[in-house]
């Protein structure tokens, strides 16, 4: 009975935490052979992408399966979500995106007019960075099979060899920064999908970050990235606190909350830390290139509200902690699986 | 009302036929303005994959969406059919694969054990042609939102700059290869599904087939190569037909099509040349090559039934003519739709 029990995937294993960390290594990692081609970045490290080495092009490509409710949502929809994602996935590892496949998958009965507008939106995201759409895929599923649409995504890049930037990149005496405000993307959908009074003043921050990204890298001294996707910036910064073997330390007067997205978390019992962001960064940058970077962040469309939000030290490396508003420090932890309700 | 009926996707335009080209067309290719990246074969081309050059390297990349009732089926599985697919688009192309990507979409409660089966296909697929698989994504979906499970998969391979295989290479002159038999992954499935009697014989033919199309590329004088997965022989010769403006003569009594897959396809009232194959190819040669590429194709794993099935002509292009067993010779189109009962 428990092994049986144990045997099911559930939400949990879906959501971007420790859950699913596990059914990645238990299931995918161990199960693979071969993890990487061309002397690149490959699976074993679970970054936001991986690399194969061309001559002097080290080429980044990251793959994603979106899924969202409701399709289209206040400031987005899936096929904006989709772009956005996979293409800020290839900035995070310091790679200019160039293109994009798709495989879409529907289900009988979708409306071609919906599917044209998503189509448009993926067109107009992809625009806003000069990424190409070179190729894809279409399928229908028979009606009642899946839930209108899937639509995965994968992403090319490249960035000149040996200048990929890691999760295991960041050094003590680094600054965190963050290029924009937390939490908007998960808690809009979610005041939207609940019909909560505040959906109006909020929208998603779904955006393709590349230029944002970029007057980071133009100015130099980036040691690590990752958005703060599924999982959010909880998950995002154990992720690079592990695998950099730092502890990094953030301030909560520093962090960019909205009132309303602090308001609605705090309705809803979430944790605005574990909430997806779409067009949101954090980068570690070397402490002496840390207030060019945002002052270069800070003209870009996406990063105007770029600031430091923390530090990184040698010591208790792996934790993650937060100097709280009222005086104290506690430790920030991986979310376990799915923020309820769930927000994709 | 009309426009209203007019507005709904069918399974019909997920069935590698003319609804599903007119999809592409209209909703997909011409929403998208940037088409193709550093200077590469793009979406317009709607070829097996599409390109990007990198110094000396066209890299070449491919991208599927793959559903298929039942996810274990006599001869392979799921995470065989994602892995072949899309290595073998990548090899249509004339390029080495070497790194796959995929983003997996399951239901909740689907169980562990299944997807780990599953993961360990895709691993050994991937080892026959010694293709890494460097990342990729997992979401969990609701129950009742989806089938089972949905498995993309994005290959990358790379070629030579100026290597690349078009499926608009064929010239009049050329020989048609194929390098398998026609038909045994769709009605083996049809046969598992439905219960039939002759399905205890019939294997699907899923297959990595990297290894055989290297065989001929080394050889050269290949020109243009398709595999004949959704849509079968009947579209796969059509769309080389149309691109390299060529007409293509195939000869009936030269199809390898097993007894059993004639008389299920008899029984079903389908046609095998409309049945998806996906561990075959078909290969256009230069025609002092083909005898020296069947040859070599022979030597290896999947292309020991190979041989030349017919000839290209410069006559009415943009056609496929078939020479009937019994002498006459008649038109092969590209299906509309669906094949029913339907094979994924």
């Amino acid at each position: 009975m428990y092994f049986e029990m144990e045997d099911v995937i559930n939400l949990s294993h879906g959501a971007g935490g420790e859950l699913m960390m596990e059914l990645i290594s238990e299931v995918i990692v161990k199960n693979i052979g071969l993890k990487r081609a061309q002397n690149g970045i490959g699976l074993e490290a679970l970054d936001d992408g991986a690399s194969l080495q061309f001559g002097e092009y080290e080429v980044v490509t990251s793959m994603d399966g979106h899924i969202v409710n409701p399709i289209f949502f206040p400031g987005g929809d899936i096929g904006r979500l989709a772009v956005a994602g996979t293409t800020n996935d290839i900035a995070m590892m310091g790679a200019r995106p160039v293109a994009l496949l798709d495989a879409i998958i529907v289900e009988e009965g979708f409306s071609k007019s919906d599917l044209n507008r998503i189509i448009q939106s993926m067109n107009s995201t992809a625009k806003e960075i000069d990424v190409a759409v070179i190729g894809g895929d279409i399928k229908v599923m028979p009606r009642g099979n899946i839930d209108k649409i899937v639509l995965a995504t994968c992403g090319i890049g490249y960035v000149k060899k040996g200048h990929i930037v890691l999760d295991s990149g960041a050094n003590p005496g680094d600054k965190v920064i963050i290029t924009n405000d937390v939490g908007d993307h998960g808690i809009s959908l979610l005041a939207h999908r609940e019909g909560l009074s505040f959906q109006t003043k909020l929208k998603s921050d779904v955006a393709p970050i590349w230029n944002t990204i970029k007057a980071a890298l133009d100015v130099g001294g980036v040691t690590a990235m990752k958005d703060p996707t599924r999982g959010g910036v909880a998950s995002a910064l154990n992720e690079i606190a592990r695998k950099s073997k730092v502890s990094i330390w953030i301030d909560e007067n520093e962090l960019p909350i909205k009132k309303s997205v602090r308001a609605a978390s705090e309705m809803l019992g979430l944790n605005p830390l574990e909430i997806t962001c779409e067009g949101t960064a954090i980068i570690c940058a070397q402490p002496d290139k840390a207030d060019a970077i945002i002052n270069a962040v800070k003209k870009t469309k996406y990063g105007k509200n770029a600031r430091i939000i923390g530090i990184i030290k040698a010591e208790k490396p792996g934790y993650v902690f937060l100097k709280t508003m009222i005086g104290g420090t506690r430790i920030i932890d991986t979310p376990l699986g799915e923020p309820i309700p769930r927000v994709c």
